[in-house]
């Protein structure tokens, strides 16, 4: 762990600096790939699950018999946990839905935004040893509130050709509406073209490894929107002498344990908060499962003091972390001060496992600096805005020549001869 | 124009194709000039202003002389209009701004999102005879409403040195924070990298050439965000029986103005409403000053009849038209079942001109079937919502067991036990 006192603002690019996230070099690769799905669809599915995942399948789509199958694998406890994070979700997401208001700039100028489900939507969730099912609740659940048809779900198959039964469940219990055992770069090829089995799609959600990135990149350009660029996770925890120094450094462990690549970042006004927090972190990486990943990230991760209250304001808002845990005494006073962060956790009940699991708001976060300009995964995100506008001749009297004196100064004559028709007509 | 009468539906893909717009094979150039400005700087935004603008520049910012010289160059009547037209689009986009609802969905958890402007925004007004400065009053004037701090317009100089006065103007009336003389990938390279002059901007938005479309594809994988995929604007008008053939022409020919590749599609129920609407058009473009480039945009137009009325609503949500006129006599009855579309337009005294300068709504709109997951620019598009979530002794006991089950089940035993240790000293 690196540690600095009072860095000079200057400092500041550099000790907070990220590891380079570009996937560029892996385009070329990654377009091959996609333009073979787009051109020869299920087949090449089929020879790249084969390839990467080592299994054979000549079915993607999971039967309802292997949804009830997942049902029945999982324990009551898991379900109920399941369950009672769900509701939390589908609670906060279900807030957010936009009034349709209705409002007249002018008198005869009727003008509203209509909130409207993207109809099709795809959900990638990775494999690998640990199901990631939380995810599949984040994504599906908001899915499902805003009014998205179909819910499709791709994630990749184990050598068995399955996915993970608590997978499955998670996406039964948020209504998502076919799933694929699909993974990669094979997955987003096949939601965003859709195959003779998979059907395109219209906006790609979730997180993936470079390759899953790259492709999303990719098809972002020409085919569907996705949710956000992608990046290794991070966390900034803000502690004072009245924080519990074993509270901290269980949270800054809980983000050291998800990579190698993983941001930590502790700021606080002290020494001796730092150093109680340091001995409480060597303390407890010792005991778990994935010490290892845990180190390593810790390796690259930054502890710095800043005294100056309004200073340290201004390296977070600098940062823009994903995660900010903000665990002093006057927490309230500094969250009012943030404008740059994706997910904010006041007070010392507050981890940040609250929110990745079961607090209701969403653990899809923007990465990376990305905070500065995106919004976590909400309702938004499946949701987009038509505009409406309804004039009558009232209305239109009254706008009409301005608008026919801006046209003409843009050189526009038939945009202002749509205009002098219709007054001409009225008048 | 081409004519379809009751096309079936596996027509219709193949009949409202639009032109292929993919600036791929533009990127490995516009790269290039990209990372010259990233490592160079303003030396290099003068050697391409020289070289594609044509004038040699030291300093590239508009000072307020200039501003004040724009300003007195501006006749009463269209500083009238632009005063009417910010007007109405303060009044529309401020009525967007998201309330902050703090909500508790298990006692002693609140969660809440709290809408945050994006700090600095970066806009591209494109150059050219007309000076599109409706454009600076539809982007600029939700960034100032949001509450953007830095607000950075770019265009391109004339030859001379200059920008049209009246893009000065309209960039005062709204509220820009700097203005640059710089077009095209320089201008995006600027404001995504920053250099000694420009600043680093956060989201570029703004309409432009293939050139400035792929240099904002390329910033925005790694560097800024971007308002949504550029394309060729396009309207979908619905008429019937009932519609004024003379407007549906004016507004057919208004879109058709912008450009060869300008998409216009006129759909109907019957055979001679088509045939009206086909002789008015006629009539009219004789007599415009564009009348070239509307004819060429006319060739590629589409005139559909659709006899059957759900068919014609499927025909347009799978369009997905940008603009989108429903000048029917029922027209609110299609409007409600209408899922993909940037902007609609209600009614016989309704004409997209309306939408374009001063009803309210904004212009920057989704092109090229991007509306079945892009709304268009509104006040969202400047702001970012950041969760903060705030959990008590009480809440903490309700979800924490929760919490550890799901953590245990993903395998992310860090996770686990930050609730653990907390769970630990409350009981």
């Amino acid at each position: 762990m690196k540690t600095y006192i009072n860095p000079g603002e200057n400092t500041w690019t550099d000790i907070l600096k990220r590891p380079l996230f570009d996937v560029s070099e892996l385009h070329e690769r990654v377009q091959n790939i996609l333009t073979e799905i787009r051109e020869q669809g299920d087949e090449k599915l089929r020879e790249y699950t084969e390839r990467f995942d080592g299994v054979k399948l000549y079915n993607f789509e999971v039967s309802p018999e292997e949804i009830a199958k997942a049902e029945a694998a999982i324990d009551q406890d898991l379900k109920d946990a399941i369950a009672l994070a769900a509701e939390n979700i589908q609670a906060f997401h279900s807030a957010q839905m936009p009034e349709v208001k209705k409002m007249e700039t002018r008198t005869g100028v009727i003008c509203w935004q209509k909130p409207v489900a993207i109809e099709k939507v795809g959900l990638y969730i990775p494999g690998g040893t640990a199901p990631l099912f939380s995810t599949v609740l984040m994504l599906a659940l908001p899915a499902k509130i805003a009014g998205c048809k179909q819910i499709v779900l791709c994630s990749p198959p184990d050598k068995n050709g399955e996915i993970h039964p608590a997978i499955l469940y998670a996406a039964k219990v948020a209504g998502v509406t076919q799933i694929y055992k699909l993974g990669g770069v094979q997955a987003i090829g096949a939601m965003a073209y859709g195959t003779e089995t998979v059907p395109k799609t219209y906006k790609i959600f979730g997180p993936g490894n470079q390759y899953v990135t790259a492709a999303k990149q990719l098809v972002s350009m020409n085919q569907v929107s996705i949710d956000m660029p992608a990046g290794p996770s991070e966390v900034l925890v803000v502690a004072d002498e009245t924080s519990n120094p074993a509270f901290v450094a269980s949270d800054l462990l809980s983000q050291a344990e998800h990579g190698a690549d993983s941001q930590v970042v502790l700021v606080t006004n002290n020494e001796n908060t730092l150093k109680e927090v340091v001995a409480e972190v060597d303390a407890q990486v010792a005991q778990l499962p994935r010490k290892e990943l845990a180190e390593k990230a810790l390796s690259n991760s930054v502890l710095i003091v800043v005294s100056d209250d309004a200073e340290r304001v201004d390296l977070i808002n600098e940062y823009a972390p994903e995660h900010l845990i903000i665990s002093t005494k006057s927490y309230m006073e500094l969250a009012e001060k943030i404008t740059n962060a994706g997910s904010v956790f006041l007070g010392e009940f507050t981890p940040e496992s609250a929110g990745d699991y079961a607090s209701g708001t969403n653990h899809t976060l923007p990465t990376n600096g990305w905070a500065r300009s995106y919004s976590g995964v909400n309702l938004d995100s499946f949701l987009k805005k038509i505009t409406f506008q309804e004039i009558n001749k009232e209305g239109l009297l009254a706008i009409g020549p301005a608008i026919e004196k801006m046209a003409a100064t843009e050189q526009l004559e038939a945009h202002k001869n749509a205009v002098t028709l219709r007054l001409k007509y009225l008048t």
